[in-house]
């Protein structure tokens, strides 16, 4: 299995991306990895690896789609990138899976118009693993589409549950419509039309979740519009951030709080590694011919080679086919091939 | 000064509403209540009150509308309800502001309906305060209007601006609008259509604000659509709630946690009072022509005096004047009457 790795994105690139490369190849002895970057920068990072060196496989992308340009314009020009490189090579199954934690808008334009979507699939989406304390729930989209039609949802629906299935193993995933009441009838114009469509949809929908209950553990893939979803991935980030300066700052107010803080750290500790989204990995684009992961921007290496852990999953458990027996199942026949 | 008070409306009326109406008056020495509901019920609550008996005036409001009922039905059917009596007199001017903890729906409907909108106003909307750790943002609109036209968002900053203006006494409010993104570009049709007319409006408009820095004190009021608006309301309580359940999971979980957590107990404490809404009050419902004031539905009598306690603000920092002063400036010359 090989597995090709943007050496150029990421805020600690390429350093990072370096050493997530190389901790995967120890952790999954089943891989290779393509590591595409500037090569004047990627070569010298490649030292005290000898055990896995001969795994890796350079190849050369000068180029860098930043976050400051416009994607779409920066796959169509910046041809020796490596996720426009990365892109193809899945695209002619010269790899097998692809991991970048560079420019979100550059991967989703890349898997688009490079990778390019599986039939019947509308529009690839960002769908995040999130924590809620117990588990993870799958978030879907999370900012790709920002201006939804009601079947876009009805087929994220979709990718999720084939995530869930493939990837993390679950029979009959709960697929949950996010929304402002429990009953079929509320919401805005958006999910009140997507609502019937999700009823009809090959997968075991739960219906709808209000935004109290997202954490609730009461679905197992919770859809969204781009917009929407945007709003809940960064907004749980922003609440959690401020409630614990909260404790923090209430804690560090008196002795006996600071006595308290110190004895419980190790709590502290293992309640954060609950919320850390290193562990995860980072977000899969569903919806295009092939595995592809977009990781955290402020990936570490440990992070990194988390996504590419999770890129082996998706390969392993065959997303991609499932999500195209489910659109199978979906279209109405006239519109099947 | 006169306050209405719905006696029977929230999970714990009319004992709540009855009590919250009775500590007001203790409270404050400068209103009058009105406390209208089933007077069966409602009178023998009046016990161990002669101290303030005398400034209440009781009003028969057999009737309720709940949570199961159209509320636009309801306010056209009961007419003998609590909230339409009140909605009425606070147009006739019998009273001077208006509390209910019972059905948002009704109170919305009764605003629009039987109170009526601020000429200029198309919406009127619902604006919870909401803790951010060092004081309270204004979330507007929070569920009332789903689906939103680009001059509806414009107006909810105008109201947002002339309640922090005349309940908080800021001076120039700093008005936001919530995105995915802080570039002026960034977000789904509605958002971008809406940026430039904030940019024109009359207050101090300070761009767009993602969801990560909604609780980070960037902004005094925070303006979007009521279903992105009601996901960010109840979306804070799911993950707050969340997180502070897997602290206590997590401090429960040894015995060196156990005595963190027993020690800290006073420092919870204040977190969890920062986070209160009960201290707020409710929630305003602004751009009608009166002060109103929707209380929690799970308002004990506590809560409910703070609900008073906010509307007297409402009506002393002439937030009516205020919202009628701007919708002047901002309408068209030709707009104007």
């Amino acid at each position: 299995m090989r597995i090709f790795v943007d050496a150029m994105g990421g805020d600690f690139a390429p350093q990072a991306p370096v050493a997530g490369a190389i901790e995967a190849l120890r952790r999954f002895p089943q891989i290779d990895i393509t590591l595409a970057g500037d090569l004047s920068q990627v070569e010298p990072l490649l030292v005290d690896c000898d055990d896995v060196r001969s795994r890796i496989t350079l190849v050369d992308a000068p180029e860098v789609i930043t976050n400051e340009e416009s994607p779409v314009m920066g796959v169509r020009r910046k041809t020796r990138s490596a996720t426009v490189i990365g892109m193809l090579m899945l695209r002619n199954k010269e790899v097998d899976g692809f991991v970048s934690a560079g420019s979100t808008g550059a991967v989703m334009a890349g898997g688009m118009f490079r990778l390019g979507r599986i039939p019947g699939i509308e529009r690839p989406a960002l769908a995040p693993l999130m924590p809620n304390g117990k588990g993870h729930f799958l978030l879907i989209d999370c900012g790709a589409n920002v201006d939804c039609q009601p079947h876009f949802l009805q087929q994220f629906g979709l990718l999720g549950d084939a995530y869930m299935k493939g990837v993390m193993g679950m029979e009959k995933p709960r697929v949950g419509l996010i929304n402002i009441g429990a009953e079929a009838e509320k919401g805005n114009a958006l999910v009140k039309a997507t609502y019937p469509l999700m009823e009809q949809a090959p997968y075991h929908f739960v219906g709808n979740v209000e935004a109290r209950d997202i954490t609730g553990d009461v679905a197992d893939v919770l859809v969204a519009d781009g917009f929407c979803g945007n709003l809940v991935l960064k907004f749980m980030e922003g609440v959690a951030g401020t409630l614990m300066g909260i404790i923090k700052k209430e804690m560090m107010a008196d002795l006996r709080g600071k006595i308290a803080g110190l004895i419980g750290k190790p709590a502290f500790r293992r309640v954060k590694k609950l919320m850390d989204y290193t562990e995860v990995g980072g977000a899969p684009l569903l919806g295009v011919q092939g595995a592809v992961v977009k990781a955290h921007g402020s990936s570490n290496g440990h992070a990194l080679s988390c996504a590419i852990a999770q890129v082996i999953k998706m390969i392993e458990g065959d997303v991609v086919g499932i999500i195209e027996k489910g659109v199978a199942e979906m279209l109405p026949a006239d519109q099947q091939a």
